[in-house]
């Protein structure tokens, strides 16, 4: 009886050990003994776990900030870290005032919910079946702002601020919650059969898609493609962008095992304990797969690769978390690792300059876990798979070039040639990251 | 029903949905099914509520000393470092020595409680009502020691260690207990009718108050103010100034959320999210505000200023963030980043040097959210909040200044000019925070 | 009543208030009224409190990554990144694909249990009896990782990469595994009666003797001691340094209190609280201990040695942080404290050179904190300790120096003169952690 490891040796424990029938994943366990949990017992555990997933996933956050802190150059980095406070903030901000409201409400197998500005959800009482309205918003709205923060790194270092917080709002207040209301609201793609557990296409690749037309519409850093030959940029500060990529992997348990959407019961909390397993199984084996793929092909390990490995193996698992048994997780994850490797330079030859490495990560391994979904589980299938990842990048694409050129020939997306020189923390911000010890690089 | 999104793609879940009548905020809410919650599992609901959040909030130790060494110049960096993880370990042991006696053993409408060294909180058996008593104690010490990591951002790069040392010590065991016992420990305040849910004066605006009667004591850095002009003193690193604020709204969930004391019920559950969804929404408008009054007063934004907006958000909404709708949340909160943007010069131009800001968050802010309670709440009242900051105010005021000048009148408060202009790291410590890459600023 | 302070304030608080009888340690508590408990409960909150603890103990590796990157200096800061979310990520594989079953599986008084490639340990249905078998997993899985997490500290700046990767994935597979085996598996140590709550020896004494080893056959580095002095070799970034401090002491609360092991009663919740506040108070005592005692020391306090005097605290309370009283856990953490301020000139004076103080910090402390359980818990005995100690420490230094010496002698162990040199960053990844401002320091 492994599971009673260390327990003799803990004074204050006296588990009545009862042996449980039924499987971690089964619905159907035999109930225990006489007393059975009540609903309110229910209640707050789930309240409980989307409350701790949620501040989870808020945390993610402040990975991204970091890992965009570490891997630009320091003349950019005081604006990367503004972008991304203020895109959390614009996302908590417009996901209350519309979008959660179009997610969620009255969608019923169509196309959108209800456009309703102040009424806002965290509603009172009649809405409340098994967990707290405010619970259930925390958690959808911190969803909403990864998205955005996906886009902020790819186009780090040339878009100016107001612009790309103007696209945020309306990647979080619009754009998103339609295509979220698609599957998650119960719209048409829920009813087609698409399956996305916690989210690589519905999160991940929709701010994959805005940040590769965003890239395309903006152009390349200058001097980052010259002469047919990629210069490489190299990031600021290593343990940042380390330091964001940790705090990535430790967000992304909320972020996965809060998608089981409940907690109350045998089957769901071991759901979300199978959940976890499988989501530091894929990020390991992410890691691991990069390091051996630089390895091989470079001769040497390249600690970016190693930082985005982690992140495709997380990307990669989201999509289905919780069927794969561990060595299924492991080569889910390890084939996204071993994309990103591949994908990285492949965008370069295109000359798409994604700054952190985020349309292989987020897009590619996103698209990845979404067609693996049907290995494990046996409810979905390729080709549902198939339209959702269709539709939902159609929709993206078309939606954000619509904006990104609404922008670009109003207000303008990029910092003029000279800004972009001497960095946008002077141009924009009239500050410095490090004002003490950071020379600016040229070009 | 959109609290059941995705609900139909996770395979394990078979929740038993019951509606259940009764408000969010409503304890009288019609109890459901058969089965009650059994009061051990109210316990332990309440107990994880404690511990859980007391970590949050514990956290934010580590979030006051980012953004501190963010925005102090390279060569005090090391020393700010020093203080915060001294002042987090004096005030765990003093508020254990004398400190939660003082605020919670038999005040009883009175000014204080029990003096009584040693007689440790955590007792065994016979208190334990509702919740562990060593959750209880945890949670109360790292508010008390939020408080003294208010003062050590004001007072950076002038201050001697030890000194500084000593007053964390007086005013995390004596001063902060004794007015936390006017209201949390059922004082006289209590008794009076002064409302501050989880502490914008009593935690927040106490910081405040000592640092603002420290600073004056002090004096202004060498060259902060010459000629009638104030010269900006830019901190050495935005990126750790960004992270600590991002630490600080994680750990504010809670601050906030764990100050509803309990979390064992649909009621409490509830209360708990919507304190979770107003806090978040309170921080998300205060950077937005700041951001645009940056903007229109100075055509750019200016980072600390957002970070700043976010902090000035989360301390406003501290006294009441259960009662306020969202939108109100959302106002409440930007009138603080908008009240921050408007004192820091206001501060300087009184040449009160203020390091990071945190007289303006932490005090102004403070008492803003303290008044803006009869907003929402209607059972608090504005002369009575009056009362509570004033008297709150006055004695923190007086006891602070006896400290501050008996200390300056004995050991000396302040560096020398000497190790002042060299940085405190080299003079206190004796060593570099960035031995590799910092330049001593200079003036 | 103090527990019940603030109680009044909060309009959503409806807490039937039942004075419940009973120790905060006792398991034999009157149970309440009349609905208990129910057995599902209790699996969720056993649940729960792995997965919470375990995310934090995950974050410990954040923590390790961020304290090591700011000890080392500029030039192997990169390096030190990638070797920490690679040990993290070996862990994690290794101890699924072996380390899990050989520690666990069918011990039953002996060496070791069952090797068994594949044999993923988190199965469906049959094991499950009081908490979910991924989440007993995933928090056993973390502190495997824990153990390797403290070997890259004391070898860093001349070790190679792979070398040292492959040392973890043997320490995380096997080595840690077997000794865990003998105590937590129910092993021939736990059937002597050896006492560890928290893993002193088990997970902190096993990292410290590997690392023991490893820095006496590395050798110390390029001109750390020469004609007889120490020359301090100053680490980049105390602030990152400060924050990894800040981790550790944050997760620290999972490691210690989700020893436990259960949460679904009114005992065990009193008890992982009681962990709570004696592991701070472990903690806070440590770091006022080490800088008292270099205070009198040395004249001045050392940042440094006030973070590992935190350490120190918590690793000192690790063995047994649930029967101390308050007042005791604050003289075992202090003395942890000073253990560090002298050990760590020791060692130099034995030419060890530990690049952050780990073997002081985890090795020393481990052994006085394990020495110390039969102070407080009178189950234990300090003989069976002293075996405990002895026969741990003798089996992972043979295990250790024998791998260590198979690294040597065919891939080779350590970083060519040149290499070390010019930093492992440019000489094994190819990249600067700090391209901008990081300048190579020499010796």
């Amino acid at each position: 009886m492994k599971h009673l490891k260390r327990l003799t040796i803990t004074a204050g424990t006296a588990l009545p050990l009862v042996l449980i029938a039924g499987s971690a994943i089964a619905q159907d366990a035999a109930a225990p003994a006489a007393p059975e949990m009540s609903q309110e017992t229910k209640f707050v555990f789930n309240t409980l776990l989307f409350l701790i997933a949620g501040a989870l996933v808020m945390w993610m956050a402040a990975g991204f900030a970091m890992l965009e802190a570490g891997m630009v150059r320091s003349k950019n980095v005081a604006t990367i870290c503004t972008k991304n406070i203020a895109l959390f903030s614009i996302a908590g901000l417009m996901y209350f005032l519309v979008g959660y409201n179009i997610m969620y409400t009255g969608v019923d197998g169509g196309w959108f919910g209800t456009i309703a500005l102040f009424d806002h959800p965290v509603r009172d009482a009649e809405d409340i079946t098994y967990a707290a309205g405010g619970s259930d918003w925390f958690f959808q709205m911190v969803f909403c702002a990864t998205a955005a923060s996906i886009v902020s790194g790819t186009l780090a270092e040339r878009i100016k601020l107001w612009p790309f917080l103007i696209f945020c709002a309306i990647l979080t207040g619009i754009i998103y919650p339609i295509t979220g209301a698609w599957k998650w609201g119960k719209g048409w793609l829920e009813t087609a059969g698409f399956a996305d557990f916690a989210g690589s296409t519905l999160v991940h690749s929709v701010g994959g898609w805005a940040a590769l037309v965003g890239a395309i519409i903006l152009g390349s850093r200058i001097g980052k493609y010259s002469e047919g030959r990629t210069n490489p940029m190299p990031g600021s500060s290593m343990p940042l962008a380390t330091l964001g990529t940790f705090i990535l992997w430790l967000g992304w348990f909320g972020f996965n095992g809060g998608s089981q959407l409940a907690m109350g019961s045998l089957g769901d909390a071991s759901d979300v304990s199978r959940i976890f397993a499988n989501t530091n199984t894929a990020a390991a084996a992410g890691v691991v797969a990069a390091m051996i793929a630089t390895q091989v092909l470079y001769k040497k390990v390249d600690l970016t690769m190693a930082l985005n490995g982690a992140l495709a193996g997380l990307v990669s698992i989201t999509a289905e978390p919780l069927t794969p048994s561990m060595p299924m997780a492991a080569l889910i994850g390890a084939a996204g690792g071993v994309i990103v490797v591949f994908a990285v330079p492949m965008l370069d030859r295109f000359k798409i300059d994604d700054v952190v490495g985020a349309i292989p990560v987020h897009l590619f391994c996103g698209i990845w876990g979404t067609l693996a979904v049907p290995l494990t589980n046996s409810s979905a299938e390729f080709g549902k798979q198939l339209l959702g990842i269709g539709a939902i990048g159609a929709f993206v694409c078309a939606a954000s070039l619509a904006v990104w050129l609404g922008l670009k020939f109003t207000i303008g997306l990029r910092a003029s040639e000279d800004d972009e020189l001497v960095g946008l923390d002077k141009s924009e911000l009239g500050l410095e990251a490090y004002p003490e010890f950071g020379q600016p690089s040229s070009a």
